[in-house]
């Protein structure tokens, strides 16, 4: 059974090194690392596809890449196998078979994204490749209650980059966010010279415009800085205009966590 | 008012591209930089104190240093005025007067260490300057048992480096360990590919040795691995040998989380 079989890679990466997830010929890019790196393991040209494209500086703990392969390799061995032939910024968490046909821009998987700001007076050397330093006062319930105004199914239209390729070609704006919800410090961390500490907003949705998870933080953040009123965000998303919304918050605190295919996914194993 | 006063800073750095925390020429340190930065910002030579010497590599959230200066800068805006002289992996937290005599050398203060390790089969790339990659089984309640086999007042010498310049010289190698304890990940949160996830060792003592904190986290993890009984320690103590003690953990993990001088630090203002 040597026949050519399609590989599924989670992968783990700290993105402040990548030009961003997708293969750019002559920078530093995660799919460009991966290719890379296969190409040597397996000794001939490997093509992968990217499910999720992230940009420069954001992170992921679950992106997912495929390949296609006729290697002796077992399907779950890649993930060692690739180790040493990888630098120490991106790792590959599992590797498995999946059908031959599952392609990850297309099939619908659940994306669970974190972004982590940094709430205090001086910003934490220590943090400050992976969470956004915001030092001003910062309301949680009024963030947490305008994350709440998001959820649901909506026309996300007014929290996308106009230059959103799906929007461009007139595509569905409509996204699904399942949740989206504040993780708090806790009562004995607070933040270097004062402040709240490390505060992390989780978004789970079906799918998500270009830097459409920046946006909804960046416009949760301004309820939270008191310059909007939380529920002001179902008119923003009546809009449909990028213009209505916030500012898209910085890359460094975006971190993709995970997507889901599972109902959907038929792993070969 | 413009006599010679002193001045305190609570320093933080990310320790990964500092050749230790004390002034070498030639090199790049935390005092080092420190030095550039205050003698740009008050245009004359500045001479700085540390309290607490880290090794390459090792981060601090609440490191302190002194300085004598007769500059009209607010004893407390220091902090800020630093703030764009300074890289940013290294931040002044506070800054504040402090009585004229006070050497942080000699004075006794609490110090507050955390050790992270990071158990998991999968390296977590965000994780990977701030913590130790153990990828084997750990048994928390052997480490947490061992840990406390190390509370009270010991001679440390087994858990030093030989090079120890107080050893060397003859010094007193007795030290009161107050709090040495376990904070475990959330049961939500585990290691990437399996594993426990991130696991903190928090250690407070009244003084410590060359790379004590180290080699007390390598033995503990060695007990951790069923190598050693947590028991042992009792023994290892009494030798008074390097030799009978475990592995010295790797720097990357370790953060010298602060130095708690009160009721012996008398602060001017």
């Amino acid at each position: 059974m040597s026949g050519v079989r399609r590989i599924k890679l989670k992968v783990a990466y700290d993105g402040t090194d990548f030009r961003g997830s997708q293969y750019l010929p002559g920078v530093r890019t995660v799919e460009g690392e991966l290719r890379r790196a296969l190409s040597s393991l397996l000794r001939k040209d490997v093509e992968l596809i990217g499910a999720s494209r992230t940009d420069s500086g954001v992170h992921a703990l679950g992106n997912v890449f495929i390949f296609d392969t006729d290697s002796s390799v077992p399907d779950e061995k890649f993930s060692l196998a690739l180790d040493s032939f990888l630098p120490r910024d991106l790792r590959v968490v599992v590797s498995s078979g999946c059908a031959a046909d599952f392609d990850p821009r297309k099939q619908k998987g659940i994306k669970t994204y974190e972004y982590s700001i940094y709430n205090a007076r001086v910003e934490d050397p220590l943090l400050r490749r992976y969470a956004f330093f915001y030092s001003y006062e910062i309301d949680t319930d009024a963030v947490a209650e305008a994350l709440g105004y998001m959820i649901g199914e909506h026309d996300f239209t007014s929290f996308s980059n106009p230059d959103s390729q799906v929007l461009k070609r007139g595509g569905d704006a409509v996204r699904h966010i399942f949740s989206a919800s504040l993780i708090l410090p806790r009562d004995d961390e607070s933040g270097l010279g004062g402040g709240k500490g490390l505060i992390k907003l989780r978004i789970r949705g079906d799918g998500f415009l270009y830097n459409m998870v920046r946006i909804m933080v960046g416009t949760a953040l301004e309820a939270g800085a008191g310059r909007r009123k939380p529920s002001d965000i179902e008119e923003i998303l009546k809009k449909r205009d990028r213009r209505a919304a916030g500012m898209t918050a910085p890359a460094n605190g975006l971190c993709l966590m995970g997507i889901d295919y599972s109902g959907v996914d038929l792993a070969v194993i």
